[in-house]
């Protein structure tokens, strides 16, 4: 059968989801959990491919299994063998067309920005801290300007493969509570790095080194270098994958 | 001059405030740092002795220097020399009379309870994971027993030496938020544990192992075998203190 799992993982220690040769990756301990828990020497293939540091708080997986253990006492059957940083939250069966990055439609991320004097040392390993005043209502203003379907090139890193670089954000939100500063992006998908680009982006924005409506001149350019730096990965988090 | 200074710090990796001989403390780190930044060997006087594993967001302490240092320059130039997760959020000269802990009147707890199913790996350095379901309700009666001047011995742990175990409770809130449950307790000071224990039996309490109104009898007993558990320092937080 197809097993669906929903997971959420502090990324601190691991080198990202993607299992590699002596490196801790996340896939790389759920797999070691999933024999452990079934006997099973069976893949997890997930939903992305977070980066190192990179965090997840809905990330979603699936895997093949015979397991005679029921799918909904797999959470913490899996749970036992896998270190603190990393829980899965729910078990399901599937259809075995499904596949955790092939039949996504949209996902949402996360990226929190601490803009305290200094940083908040609670919020040190899931925030970046950037201490130079954030203009919010500039940022918002900005963040328009990214909703809808456009080339994203000049937003992804390079070191990547992918058919087309045109990508639709269906929603970019700002949201400030105290010193902290969210950014939710929800989109049909994304390329290398474009998250944390945008943030990079958006922080230049808030700081006044780049002005809103330069954003979509930006865009159209399709030119690395007139974006933004690429935010750090520590204020990265998967929060939703939709299918 | 009289310094104080306000400071928050993640204690998961202290063995708590007071300097130890070969052991990591923040009192420890905190006096490497003003003889890096001033070249004076001062000793930092804390408010409070918190245990190994608790946090602070509103630590206060004192320590005397001739510094050039601006005092408002002091928090950046003492935190260069600060690892990560202790921060001096404040700095100011003070009277030559006072004593970060001699001179409080009162500090406010926190303790943080995570009660979903499975434990949130974001507050897991920072919350008490209690799986079985708290009755928010039946936690707000029993507190409510808990405020005014109680004889508190039954609430503390053994190995302590003070005047007196009467302690006087101003205030102890329970706050719900989805799986996560916050106990804001202020007093005019607390016995040793005696926060941590407060915690414990108020889980006892939402858990159904104690009911509400027994607190009474079980404070009045001042046995400590009476109480619920000391609930993990991890969990415990100093919020603030006041002068």
């Amino acid at each position: 059968m197809n097993i669906k799992l929903n997971l959420e993982f502090d990324g601190t220690n691991y080198c990202g989801w993607q299992i590699q040769p002596d490196k801790p990756t996340v896939q790389g301990k759920l797999k070691e959990a999933i024999f452990k828990a079934t006997g099973e020497d069976s893949m997890p293939k997930g939903s992305s491919r977070t980066d190192s540091g990179v965090h997840a708080k809905g990330f979603v997986c699936n895997f093949i299994s015979d397991t005679t253990i029921p799918v909904e006492k797999l959470p913490h059957a899996l749970n036992c063998h896998l270190p603190d940083d990393i829980i899965i939250k729910s078990a399901e069966t599937v259809d075995d067309g499904f596949i955790a990055s092939g039949s996504a439609v949209k996902k949402t991320y996360r990226y929190t920005f601490d803009n305290g004097e200094f940083s908040d040392v609670f919020l040190s390993r899931f925030a970046w801290h950037f201490k130079y005043p954030l203009n919010i209502e500039k940022m918002r203003e900005a963040a328009a300007h990214f909703i809808g379907t456009h080339d994203f090139l000049g937003f992804a890193a390079s070191g990547f493969t992918v058919k087309t670089t045109v990508r639709t954000i269906y929603q970019l939100k700002i949201e400030q509570s105290g010193n902290i500063i969210t950014m939710d992006i929800t989109g049909d998908g994304f390329l290398y790095n474009m998250v944390r680009i945008i943030a990079g982006t958006l922080a230049y924005v808030g700081s006044g080194k780049i002005e809103p409506q330069d954003i979509p001149a930006i865009i159209k350019s399709r030119d690395r270098t007139r974006a933004g730096i690429t935010a750090p990965a520590k204020g990265l988090c998967l929060r939703e994958v939709f299918y």
